[in-house]
């Protein structure tokens, strides 16, 4: 295997996560040549100093010349290409990818036992879209996870392990199902109550022309999430759904214990105590 | 009455809104004197340049002396303030209110309709507690709602219009019960849903170590309403529960809407499509 500094590296879809990723490989003098692959109306409005960009025609060509390939588009993407990707690597390649959901993407990287394919997902990145958002710094001091799906998988670990630490991320190692029930209230949850938020604003607003004017800070970051890209989000909501689902269940519960003590004016400040404690030191952690 | 320039200005409660409203008003060069009156321990550790603090015993008299009154304490400090202050002060006086909930507060200020007395709602300020988060810049572009409960109260509108288009906020007139309603939406669901979530992580961390390791940017601002301080949150809750518990019915439903839709493609397509379009609206529009 060469070193990382000679590699030449694939990063398939360059949005604010894989443009995010060059930019740091570049910086930290990782990859001789890196070749960002997208889709064509992405590749020709985007332009990135000393990348290579191309077209999604010429995925294969890229691919067979990696040596490290990070995969960095929505979850149904990752799973339509998965395949093909696998078929055209070198044997010594090894994928990273950076889908939000891992089970779905585990199972069908294990169909591949031959070759080095490890699931990722880099706790970072915003509601914004595409290369615009992206910055070499986006992965400083964040959990970087990842999963071996195979033996052979475990080849990459020494190089991903390098890498990932390189550009400033905490690798953290999980299993998939671990993955994605903990990101199912993390992530997944968040997001599906700042669409049923953002759900009935609308409803609403359409019967009181004046709620546009008390939105403020409070409604926005409680619903900033419905900002998320579209194909992000379905790929999440298809690849998660039971667990997203159960949350959602969880989160019912929670809300009605809630709804229990508004009525009953020391229990609920002992519940904004604690509650507001817990935020704190979450917050604190970061 | 004497003009702007010339009052004598008691903020009741200088936290971050009543701190910026001082500021505002210095900035503004409205008030010959400004009286800060807040608790023992607030005023001890509290410095502001050329604001005359004083401890809660004084507000007797700084009430006595004033043109001016800013109530901006949480709701049920107002509650529990208003009926003294309302008797201490000079006839000519005008006194405007901050407070997150204006119904149970006009009814209050019904019972002096002798008194100009007008209800007040900033649109701005942050989950911050305190002075150190106070700003004279807090109220520029924001809307400020107010509301005439009596008759009388209506003399003092020319004053507080000219105040609050002065320290560059936007007045907005609306009733108390619409008001309450609008922001049952806008303000506490999304604090009651972020208690939720909190509240949620926080009994799933007891089993699950690693959850912490996955708080991102989602999470965070998705439950950052759970830091609003306590006292805030305790008369939100207690004054305006029935809008709440309503308001949280009929997320209840919207939620339930995306539970049927997740299993079925092209629907939640449509549905993130729609969404997102009307958060990015929304937020253009600030």
């Amino acid at each position: 295997m060469s070193r990382i500094e000679e590699f030449t590296v694939c990063v398939v879809g360059v949005g604010q996560i894989g443009g995010s990723f060059a930019l740091a490989l570049k910086e930290q003098g990782i990859g001789r040549k890196i070749i960002g692959v997208d889709k064509e109306e992405v590749v020709s409005k985007t332009k990135i100093k000393d990348l290579a960009l191309q077209a999604m025609p010429d995925l294969e060509s890229a691919i067979r010349e990696s040596d490290f390939i990070f995969l960095s588009t929505p979850v149904l993407t990752i799973l339509d290409l998965l395949p093909r990707i696998a078929t055209w690597m070198r044997p010594e390649a090894i994928l990273l990818d950076s889908g939000s959901t891992k089970k779905r993407i585990c199972l069908l990287m294990r169909k591949h036992p031959e070759r080095i394919l490890i699931g990722g997902h880099p706790m970072t990145g915003t509601e914004k879209e595409g290369f615009d958002a992206a910055t070499p710094s986006l992965f400083k001091n964040k959990i970087f996870s990842f999963t071996f799906p195979t033996g052979k998988s475990r080849e990459g670990k020494g190089t991903v392990l390098k890498i990932l630490e390189k550009i400033g991320s905490l690798p953290l190692e999980i299993d998939a199902e671990r993955h994605d029930e903990i990101v199912s209230l993390t992530s997944h949850l968040p997001y599906v109550l700042s669409l049923a938020l953002s759900h009935l604003a609308r409803d609403f607003m359409e019967k009181e022309p004046l709620l546009g004017d008390f939105i403020a800070g409070g409604f926005l970051g409680a619903s900033r999430l419905s900002l998320t890209p579209v194909e992000m989000g379905r790929g999440i909501l298809a690849t998660n759904s039971s667990r997203i689902l159960q949350m959602m269940e969880a989160f019912s519960k929670s809300l009605k214990r809630i709804k229990s003590l508004i009525k009953d004016d020391n229990a609920i400040l002992d519940f904004l105590t604690a509650t507001r404690h817990f935020q704190t030191d979450l917050k604190e952690k970061r």
